[in-house]
């Protein structure tokens, strides 16, 4: 494969920055001939790969792509998944060029999507085009691209639980993740779920001057603050009642294993320009993405927010909560919890609503598989390193029903680094994941016979 | 006067919808156009109400109008203050009906404007008149009326200072202030200052994927919460040390005094629909709003704010803090004193910028004056009910700017009422009070001799 990626590098930059060029942003309805677009291209590329079949198939939201080849209705069948949809690129002033407008450079691929999860899906289509080309192809390869990953997947499970037949596999191989670092790969071996709530705090029914009511009236903003900043502890623990219940404790050996993995908190304070980290006491920085739930407000608005200063005392003031989950805790029961106690905690002077937006469960993966043996010796022969088994802090709600609907594991062998800030500006994709990545697949369907 | 209202009702509505129609927001550059327009039509109305000359002048903002009538110039003068400028409109999908398109049902006048302070500036327009008209008239009279108060007036002191001789005058007479209720009438003495800030709370230098970074990594809004919510304490004072070092205690007497005027708790609340009232210890909601000074946040933003679940841990986080001051404290004091106590309490995880945006200081009017003395008089007979000496809970800032370059104290004759909710989507003004405001300022001419 090493071979084939140096005579083709260039026309796999092309290929791919034909993708990247489609502003194939789920979460905004005026892009759905841009989903559409994306997704008729994205088959032709699998048709061109070796894909007996390839096409785009309706859903009740943006379209699914799938394609196949069969080689043998009895040889091992991988089911490739990935997404061809992309983040919103606001805030737009923060980038160096265009989102749209995919450039090389230091190293690296920059675009939206170029690493999540058009980058990566990519590099699937281009191993299976290699093992079709040299004659190596030894399983049956299965595709399924969906274009709402973004936006929590709503409609691919029923797409899948109507089309469980064409997608009988033996594994869902997917790489929509991230590695510890380029120099010390890793696979995960979990992904944490996920609650999504968004609150309203109501204090007088209409805007009110801050001169004639400021100092007698509650301030729903205010109100708003106080029952956030008593969300998290002093300790850095969740304060919703029941919460950690069902977190399972890690032994110490299990954590003497994650804590192999390097980490250089000088590095990593330097990254985000930060002075100190800050997050749950008796555990690391990566047990805290890791291995343990968190609470983040993702947004918070409220009153006058343009220009100079108008003085008003709001009616009302919203926030956006998501708290990361480990597997064991379910996000219906969590979010239930949420829902109770930040209702409970609100004094008598406003009004509370929660409404819940979005949840999944996490999930783990056996390390003792021989799909994850597989991936290992794989990803290890192309780092020159055994990867470290490792938690993913992030979420991939779809990989869990998938899970359920489907009973075949996921496998998720992930090339993206923390540098490469999906869902921010300047999102990138490093050359040499990019090719380890295509590299590391194409081993994989090697090793696992 | 009450007849001459009687028999001119219809014009005087008319006339001041044609004020209200111009969509005069002085916050918004592209209502340029509409400030000229607005300020024209204003010296066109005080032409035909009898002055000897009114025109625009420029300023190095938004222009200014001014007209007058000398009749004798030993004779005593008057200088009405008003402003032609509105505050912003928005939310407007919370209007009844088109802001600019003013309307009259369940007895009174609704729009933007309706009573701040067009509806109120015009029933001086319309008192002058009337005296003009009927022979009665005693006094020099000087209009001012400026269109940036709404923007804290930044280029009227400039403006005052190159006018003084022009602007010389025995009083300033002012209607922009509320009065407790059209069955209590009463005359402000005196009206709160104001530091107005904008904070910003940095964390990380990028917006990061709340999966990969949740947990471990302090989130900007977070902290901005937990900041603001110990701004103030159970009791409901102000925490920023030294904040009430000059306020001073008023005397069991004078707390008596205020606590005369009627005070329906039940009404208020049902007012503004809440359930309970709060604010600081050991005040009653009228002297928490008068004599009290308080801090509210305005606004306050950060993170995705757009429909759906975005998982995000944001760089930064915002918010408006606003500081009514009584008189004694001074602004740019108080603003200090903020900043640093912002900053002192910023954990290590983040960065703080505090940047003062305006600020103005509270006043006092002394209640002996005979201008006072007529003024209750005169609104004495139109009620039938002495007027109670208030204390206003809003700031004009120009007012003590103008007390201080001009040396003439201002005698605040306000109609509005709570209800008109100025400011506020549906802002409107009772009819029984704009002509009992007209009526009132007509006898005050009478009295004050």
């Amino acid at each position: 494969m090493k071979e084939y990626i140096e005579q083709n590098r260039e026309r796999f930059l092309e290929e791919l920055f034909t993708l990247l060029r489609i502003p194939s942003v789920s979460a905004k309805p005026e892009h759905k001939a841009d989903m559409y677009f994306c997704a008729e291209t994205l088959a032709d590329l699998l048709l061109e790969a070796g894909a007996d079949e390839a096409g785009v198939c309706e859903t009740a939201g943006h379209p699914v792509v799938f394609g196949q080849k069969i080689i043998d209705p009895k040889a091992r069948t991988v089911l490739v998944y990935g997404h061809y949809d992309v983040q919103p690129v606001e805030p737009l002033d923060k980038w160096n060029h265009d989102p749209f407008d995919p450039q090389v450079h230091d190293g690296a691929i920059w675009g939206r999507g170029a690493n999540d999860d058009k980058g990566q899906l990519f590099m699937h289509v281009k191993a299976f085009e290699y093992l079709v080309r040299s004659g190596k192809l030894a399983h049956n390869v299965k595709f399924l691209f969906e274009g709402e990953e973004e936006i929590s997947s709503p409609s691919l499970p029923a797409w899948i639980k109507a089309h469980r037949k064409l997608l009988k596999a033996d594994i869902c191989l997917v790489s929509d993740t991230t590695m510890i670092s380029d120099k010390v790969p890793s696979i995960n071996c979990g992904m944490r779920g996920l609650s999504y709530l968004e609150v309203k705090v109501t204090g007088p029914n209409k805007d009110l001057h801050s001169g004639h009511f400021g100092g007698a009236v509650a301030n729903p903003i205010q109100v708003l603050c106080e029952m956030i900043a008593t969300l998290i502890d002093a300790d850095g623990r969740v304060t919703v009642p029941g919460f950690y219940d069902k977190v399972v404790e890690l032994s110490r050996a299990d954590r003497r294993l994650l804590a192999k993995a390097p980490f250089d908190m000088k590095e990593y304070k330097e990254f985000l320009d930060i002075r100190e980290v800050r997050g749950e006491k008796g555990y690391t920085t990566m047990e805290r993405t890791a291995i343990r739930p968190c609470l983040d407000v993702c947004g918070i608005w409220g009153g006058y927010t343009g220009a100079g200063a108008k003085t008003v005392l709001p009616s009302e003031a919203h926030a956006k909560i998501s708290m990361r989950l480990v597997p064991n805790q379910h996000s219906a029961e969590i979010t239930k919890l949420f829902e109770k106690h930040f209702k409970k905690i609100a004094p008598k002077y406003v009004k509370v609503e929660v409404t819940p937006c979005e949840g999944c469960d996490g999930f783990l993966i056996p390390i003792s598989s021989p799909a994850y043996q597989a991936a290992a010796r794989a990803i290890g022969e192309v780092y020159g390193m055994e990867p470290v088994p490792a938690r993913g802090g992030g979420s991939i709600g779809i990989l869990g029903e998938m899970q359920k609907i489907l009973g075949i594991d996921p496998l998720l062998m992930g090339f993206g680094l923390e540098r490469d800030t999906i869902h921010s500006p300047n999102e990138s994709y490093l050359l040499r994941q990019f090719f380890a990545g295509m590299e590391s697949i194409a081993k994989f369907y090697d090793y696992w016979k």
